[in-house]
């Protein structure tokens, strides 16, 4: 606190000039936070005989193993992700692709595999993205024994907020997404009102309370507010064969 | 709100005598609340080969289905409920049971199964309830084909908050639910600061998001606050035979 | 909680039956809570040429002093309140009023005054009340020395949510209520998706800290749940001459 | 979205291996916000015979207008700033002062005064800040008709939420501040538990509607998570003459 103020009185004149400036160009890096690490939760096993991962009667079912009938790219073509073994898969450079429907408040549950094969490392390791709304990133990534910025890690609120723990399985390995959602509420001048919230169980763990969106989830620079209405489930394609399956959603 | 206004004036005299007088005892039906009532779902099945029910590393487990090690009566006794199969079960009228260790903010997951002879009806049915810090009490019910008070179905917070839906499943099958609770502060005045909240989802359905907890849940009168620190988890005896397995807890 | 358990076990044939009636009738009394009684805290004077209580710019003016031109009967009807002195005071048993334009989030600035002449006590000296949206009661009550149910005095949430202290000033003096409210967003099976939320500083005084309004605030019964759209500003006439001045509103 | 997907897809490798680097240094412009520009809001004047802002009874006046008493220098020493005509003021490069108490949750009523003589623009205008728990910054600036980013303007939690409207009052007149604070609660792993929340009325207006507050207020760099218990109240010197008066303070 005191280096800042020395520094500010220093140069007060300078920086009275920067501040008439729009601000310059973030690097990728401004916006990583690499400290504290979130602690290894090694999930539990399946309990025998009980119900919870398929979906319930009320659920809109968006892929269910066979085809992308319920997504598309996001400029409105066909998905050209591929499906198989009852997964959907990346194709790299393929782009990113979204449910035709759109949502506002909702539970959904999400499976998805990181790549068997370990390629890259930090945010080049099965690497993908789940977007509420088509806005907010709730991080995809192969975080099993794979350090990169806490805020960027699998259960991460992309370049926002860490998880709790890391509960990540390993390369290969199906896992767990169960999010509630509920959707940013805007006034007329464009604030936040109302805050978005998301929960995140990953594999059974918390990982994400009741935690507040601070605004969009950019790759470079800050949260920024953008006003919208409902909008759609959207998954990266981020330049790794990361899989997904069993997803199903149900308005609240 | 007009007739109100018409009887309060109409009858001012005597209301102003009767509002120097404690509150006169409230019967049990006084705090039921019967509309809406909440719409059943039907939960899914289990998905093949994911994570998510059994304990997490970080976990305490309180009950692994061999015995009654971690739990007491509420006077200290040994706990007199039974244990075989895996499962332990209600004694009617051995009383309430509950755990040694203490709590503040946490995520459970319990498993419980109402009787699969369907005896009685109404809150006679399969009726138990689990207590956050030895206080706040989620309902446990059976309350599949079973109409009862909406705010005393299974997945309530007891006389208080009514699920968002019905995902009760039938008499003698296992049920879940994942908790996650944030404990109330209180200030030096007895008040409540930060009120506890409670999230629930019951056989993968989510029933109670981040719901406030008003006060106190009983069976007769209104929600009160007493401010306390840690407490146990109870499980309630309610004269019904209901079991609980898979009992495991992860401090936030 | 163990001889409820008693009472309940002993009488459980008994209260199965009467859980499928509907519930009997509540008394007013059902719903006061007593204790504990909020302490007493003097507000402070005012302080010298600062800003804060006349209407900011974006403020709708609702009552500057001169006319009823922006209220109404709830029946629609011209409002029988008498105007005298820039306030407004209550014509006993003429009815409630309020605003003809509905407000949905906003920041309200109102001023009241219980009569100089102290008649009655406890809920009959100087009552009268602020609903939110119509629907959600502010307590206003000449609580100076004038005991009666905690969440029935000056500043509470009616039946729900008693004040943090007491901060009433005197018969025949104006006091302050600076309230920020968030209207409920309810779901399609009219269940509350987002809560209400009031905050309420009194005379400069914080007396309500983002309370969670749980429902309706009926003078006899449980806070219930009804969906609602927009709604107007009401004045309660509970049969007492309470006057009111320089209320203006601002939507957030 | 889609552009920032090609730039990942395009310099993958490169990206990889700047993630395994630490963050390089941010500017202070990195963490400017500039859109939206919160609309303007004239205060309204006071009104009569009310009261509302010198201290109430239970409060701890932490500013009389008469002496420094209650507060030191950041590093224990006496506070070298000046006291004249009921007011404090910074004098500038004499550093930061705090009061001599620690809080942890509160009411605080504040008035400030940017110079009346206009000097510098931006940042550099009747900048000052207040500190709750000595770590979060409300921002103090003269605001009035002096553009700078947004979440850097009067009333704003410093580079993190703008306010909702500009409320300031001119260079030269006392302005209010009325804050409710609670602290964050931190868990063993040293993450944010509950956060902090802070609502902030400016000069009679709504400005921070219970905002949740995202960690440290830095001018270089992002919010950070950093556990602590109680603090005091910290007022800047940012090298520009802002006097204050009338400081009092209620815990909760």
């Amino acid at each position: 606190m005191k280096k800042v103020f020395l520094f500010a009185a220093a140069f007060g004149s300078l920086l009275t000039a920067q501040a008439q400036l729009q601000p310059s160009k973030m690097t990728p890096e401004s916006s990583e936070i690499w400290s504290p690490v979130p602690r290894i939760v090694t999930p539990g096993g399946m309990s025998n005989a009980v119900s919870g991962f398929t979906a319930p009667s009320d659920a809109i079912v968006l892929f269910d193993g066979k085809n992308l009938d319920k997504w598309q790219a996001t400029n409105g073509a066909a998905p050209a992700w591929t499906v198989a073994d009852g997964a959907m898969t990346v194709t790299p450079r393929a782009g990113d692709i979204q449910t035709k429907q759109e949502f506002g408040d909702f539970q959904l549950h999400i499976e998805w595999r990181a790549p068997s094969e370990v390629k890259g490392n930090g945010q080049g390791r099965g690497n993908s993205g789940i977007f509420m709304q088509g806005v907010y990133e709730l991080q995809v990534l192969d975080s099993y024994n794979n350090r990169t910025y806490s805020n960027g890690q699998a259960g991460s609120i992309y370049k926002q907020t860490m998880p709790l723990v890391n509960a990540t399985k390993g390369p290969g390995e199906w896992q767990t997404y169960d999010v509630v959602y509920t959707a940013p509420r805007f006034n007329k001048d464009g604030q936040i009102l109302i805050p978005a919230y998301i929960t995140v169980i990953h594999n059974g763990v918390l990982i994400q309370n009741h935690t507040q969106i601070q605004g969009t989830t950019p790759y470079v620079g800050r949260p920024t507010i953008q006003p919208h209405g409902r909008g759609p489930i959207k998954l990266q394609d981020h330049g790794n064969p990361t899989s997904f399956r069993n997803i199903w959603i149900r308005e609240l």
